[in-house]
């Protein structure tokens, strides 16, 4: 029997009245706690888009800052020397890693200032340490009574304060790291002795935590670490991603990584980090992120760097490019002091880093690999590509400055439309088809003076046939 | 068919062994967990025979030593004035009170010297703060993840150090003081705020701590804390104390308190406890203890108590003598220095204490009440009894010296056979029936150097007829 | 020519109200400075009449607190194990002793109350150490730059709030201890190097100090030290000593010890001090002090001092009546904490010490040595003895009460008007003369209710032939 | 009487034997004390030639490290707000500027490696601060008893450990920096107060240290600092100079400079530093020094200093440029951090203008000042000389690499014999007479890679008529 135009349009109303409510959009499709269902979820955009993040690594370990952030695991774990003999040195035989507590004072911490340092850097987001494997929590979290910022060392709400200067003061997006296992808490001990079978460390700890970071603090990156043990199952984690993208307060635009649990890395979750410094040099079929160190040695910092242990800005152009074209996000990080400053050379590669990218930004924000990531002919040289309205334009950055009067490219398929520019320099370049295919672009003699980029160079190519 | 009495015979002798062998008692009695089970619990006769505790407050408190144990919550909680000016003259303005534990350094800390000057002082036993409601554990506790005396502060296992020491090299019973809440854990108020109507604290601290140091230091004293809030069915005390009573290893000689919950204190446990520092003056129906201090204002120590904060001599023994004759015991408290020691005061008071129990103690230890605890006539005279073989003995113990050549008791009913004795004095005293009954004992004149001791004497009275 | 007896009369009337005014007594003895003359100058009479000194050791040594005052000495001087040990155990490899100055916080320093309790303990001045060997100066002293109580760790003028304190409050004296040597300072090891034949330290560092402390202070003790090595005329003390009697602020009521350069101890200066806890037992021509310590083996506060390491109160009497008796003054030294306390135990031993003095004060203030000091029949039987208008009287200080009911001394010489009593007791006590002389006194059988004090009792002999 | 020849000959030649004998030349002048004969001494050649030098600010205000190395006068002296708030913030009320000292720990304090990065950095001596205003001596100073960085904070010699690793490791000159006056001292402040008129402070502490400070490392330079009132005469340098020069053990390379008391900076002494950052523009008749620093605001390391408060590579060059070429040496400063380390943004300067010198040093090393400084023609370029077996080479050093394809250089007068090239480039480039005289130099396009460094190119002229 069909109904009449009347109902059908009061029918209509209603439904549209239910969809439209709540937040929650006709169609919505919730996900299921298993990967199958989790895996499906696309990647909210801007974070392929945002391609540079700021890693900071920042806890108790930063009051000894010495050796890395895993100070306690090579002090009581498994033993380093030169750990032992650095408290030998320097502290009372009755010494605790806790005793060190107290000594993070973060009295300099200024977060709208590092806000600001990191979005002129380039950034376009950030993902903070909340908790590492020590079990010290940079907020005042509910599962570790007298363990966390607001209880001993700096009596602050390190990741609130944060988050609040990153929404409030910039563009960037605010992400926290949190490791789900911790070295040494009993419970995950009794939990790793009985071979997961048990979960006390779980309910008690981890989970409680990421809700309530998640939330308060309403982070759009959640980047998990379970690389101490366990599996995803005994993490609970498909449960919580479940959660974090159907209900949660940022289910539209949080991302996360695929560190959730044994076998999960490069495996599910949203984007990949696979291993620490993660860079294949080769197209990934799935969105990942190269998480890496401008101190190459260690994530927190160290009072016994030597300035050839920090990244020049050559050495991080160089993996930038790399990561950008094969499809990465670079998340560069950094380790603050214990009395919250960034230190100047953390300062100088930032700056740096940010004056490439105002050159520079075109070839790397928003931009897809292209068909190809390196070049037959010419070493060192990384393609990206973007849709600029009709056409595909092709972004060749070079990390060496051409020897010769001319730079040779093997993969570009020109067009007699084809147009050729170096980013920050004014004017188009000639240039001839390669005998063999590609394109040679002729090089002008540019001075020092008039060069728009000390380091790492971007052609534009447009009008390409491929 | 009928078995001869002679089978009948040996099955009995031998079932009589099995029954009456240690620590398996025929038919043993198996408690339910309510209290109207274990309220039919015999408390082991050790703990009325001993008479004498000693009573320990240590913990992060004892860092600031300043105030009382009581110091953050009357900082953080409701603040006192003294306490917020002690902070700002002292401390700089962040500072935590986690912050101080690393100060809790326990160099001198001697368990083997503290359990002698212990036994040295008379006491039978020993009950230590394994846990107050600052949260801190004296042992290296599982549930508080670097909250605990292994993990910050001492690097020592405080609790069983000492409990090591008492069992190895005194006959004293070793006990532990455990509060059940904590002030400031989150847990706790989260079940506080839900009415305690979830349990999570309890289910994840108190009572994994209780088994852990039930289990791991077998003390015969589980001396429970509950002033915070929370029904003996939140605190699943009567749980607990089955399995304590049935099961633990020290079921059979371990006694508890009363403070299980609110409405236990008084009425359900071991022994009662009531209030701090409760001594009822009359005799009471349910054995009982006096927990007192000899600083009068702290358990903890505190570094400004002026010397008349603590207790003379005179003080304790009036004290002790009238709580022994009301039918309690004395755990009298001292608060060691953060460093581990006891300071000399104490010591002194203890050695006093000893000394007098050196002569007086066949009318304390193992007494029960007599049927008058104090006298009609003559004021500050308190009495105990003793079975010896076939007649009871009755020491009246007088504060006061009598003030001239008789000292008359109102109470005590003479026979032909009695004898009057001055404990740690040679000889019978002469004694005459009173004109009213009771009995005039003459006092001989006994200088200085003669007197057995110089504070509370103890008359002891053979052959009377009540 | 004759002058007239007119003008006799006015030179006369002029001669005396120049003689008379401002302090400057006519024909006032000026000393030379050398010990012949100095030697000569009366002893002001407040000093023998007090009896009783407080002597209170305080500086950086109360930080580690630990073996003795003497600890840097004993730490890099001529070290011990004890101490090489409790480093190793407690602090950095690198640690110094000027690294503990922060620590000497002083929080708890209340000098009036200081003031209170000595004078309560019967004490009729008090001598503090301005200055131990170890250099550091409890005031802001001007030659001892950023080693001293004002510039680092307490940040007060112990020295001159202590001495406020006592004089505004107290009708005690003030004395100063100060040492001329210090173990470490380079100034002081270059003239020993040079056989004291320079005084570079002399002139720079310890008399400066001493008329600093004198003009500043006005000390009326000047407790000099100067044990390390040095003649009175390496260390000019015969010039500061004249200047001192002659012109300071303090000329006609200070007091000065003997401690002044190699070979003056016992022979030179005002009173005796002889040797550390100096106590001849027989009576000294020339007034004398015993200076000693309530701990037994250490001068300043010791954290690890045993309760037997404290002297009792029989001690510290028996100490204190032979002293007195023999014509000393006692100088009881107490060490207060880095925090600025003094520990109960001390406050026990002032306060028995004050009671006592409150029954016994008259067979003691003011008193003269007697002509025996003590018994040929009773043993721990000493004598003082004050004139009392025109009579004689004559104290008998006994340490043990009598065994029986007579007490037999050897040497006063009865007469018919002698009369015998008890100091805080009523009423005269019969006594007959002994066979061979002496008296033979009855002793009441006194019960411990009755008996003034507790521990060392005067008998007050009048009319005596002796 | 006529001596014969042959014993003429002999004293002749044992004269001269004793005239060249090492370290005694002959006839060697005496200089007197006074301005008149000291200033006549010849500076030693090594330090023209040398050009720059590495001054190192380091002492307690290393500790603090906040606002600069006057923090204690800023804030007890001339109080600044920020360090009062920044004290009220992170500091107990009662905390003393001493109390600081302990936490000056040094324990990566590594001399050696120090050494080897100044000499990287091309300095060819480095100037070390022995004791600042503050007083605390960097070695253990005999006057300064606690008050040195071995009796308190490092523990060790910290002077002494980086002359030895300079004077063994490295073929720099070591030098101390030392301050004559201190802020706080009572016994400057007393000769202030008098006028000047006494020399407590010279005698017993300033002039000691000096000869303590020669004597013991012999540094080739002695930088004197009397900025706080006081004339030489006062400050006995006149006298100090007299032996330095005459009779220590440096006399023949030793360098001071001119802040010897007010009115001698600019006027008397060894090289003239004038003010700080003395930096004229214009060639000077007596060679100085231009003593600056890379933090921008502070001589000693301060923990808030941002990014932009360091020297950029640019702002350092175009200072060390103008200097020498206005016949200036570079003193350029760095400030540890209290722990003893040279934070990453120093050593990264350093590095720069290292890897400058090794393409640039020819320009500047033993350079003397050319005839003119600076171009009438072209902006920004400095000249410097250097004689080359007959010829005198001009270096014409530029800051601002050429707009055009030509650089203009109004001051030079060719010849035909005139080559023109550029440092660190291979071949001569052309080059013609400019119309109103000077030079025109045809500057080829030298792309980015080709480039011999990044700032400042030195262009090398030979064969000039001027």
């Amino acid at each position: 029997m069909a109904s009449s135009t009347t109902e059908r349009c009061l029918l209509w109303i209603l439904f549209l009245l239910v969809c439209y409510s709540t937040f929650s959009p006709c169609a919505s499709k919730r996900y299921e706690p298993n990967w199958d269902s989790l895996d499906t979820r696309p990647l909210p955009s801007w974070y392929d888009e945002a391609k540079l993040g700021i890693f900071i690594h920042w806890g108790v370990f930063s009051v000894p800052s010495y050796s890395s952030e895993w100070f306690w695991w090579n002090w009581k774990g498994q033993p380093l020397p030169a750990i032992s003999f650095f408290m030998q040195e320097n502290y009372p035989p009755d010494f605790t890693y806790a005793d060190f507590a107290r000594e993070f004072t973060a009295e300099f911490y200024n977060p709208e200032e590092w806000a600001s340092i990191f979005e002129e850097a380039g950034a376009k987001y950030v993902v903070f340490v909340s908790k590492h494997h020590e079990g010290f929590c940079n907020w005042p979290c509910k599962t570790s009574f007298n363990w966390n910022s607001k209880a001993v060392g700096p009596n602050r709400d390190l990741v609130g304060e944060l988050a609040s200067a990153i929404k409030s003061k910039t563009s960037m997006k605010f992400g926290v790291y949190h490791t789900l296992f911790e070295w040494f808490n009993p419970l995950f001990l009794q939990d790793k002795a009985n071979n997961f079978t048990t979960q006390s460390f779980v309910f008690n700890r981890s989970l409680p935590e990421l809700y309530e970071l998640v939330n308060n603090y309403e982070p759009e990156v959640v980047w998990s670490d379970a690389s101490g043990g366990g599996s995803a199952e005994y993490w609970q984690a498909q449960e919580f991603i479940a959660w974090l993208y159907n209900d949660s307060p940022v289910k539209d635009t949080v991302v996360t990584n695929d560190r959730w649990g044994s076998g999960t890395d490069c495996h599910h979750g949203g984007f990949y980090t696979c291993d620490d410094r993660y860079n294949p040099g080769v197209l990934q079929k799935h969105k990942w992120e190269n998480a890496m160190t401008i101190d190459h040695y260690s994530w927190g910092y160290r009072r016994n760097a030597k300035l050839t242990d920090y990244l020049t800005i050559e050495d991080l152009l160089e993996t930038f490019v790399e990561t950008v074209s094969c499809g990465g996000n670079l998340l560069m990080n950094i380790g603050p002091t214990k009395d919250g400053r960034l230190i100047p050379i953390f300062q100088e590669r930032l700056k740096q880093l940010g004056d490439w990218m105002k050159v520079n930004g075109e070839a790397i924000y928003s931009t897809r690999p292209w068909t190809h990531q390196n070049d037959t002919v010419t070493q060192r040289v990384w393609y990206t590509s973007k849709k600029d309205r009709d056409q595909n334009n092709v972004y060749a950055i070079i990390l060496d400055w051409p020897e010769g009067d001319t730079l040779t490219l093997g993969v570009p398929m020109t067009t007699v439309a084809t147009t050729v520019s170096l980013m920050g320099y004014q004017g188009n370049f000639n240039w001839k088809k390669g005998n063999t295919g590609g394109i040679v672009i002729e090089i002008p003699p540019i001075p020092v003076n008039k060069i728009p980029c000390m380091w790492a160079w971007s052609f534009k190519l447009t009008g390409l046939s491929n």
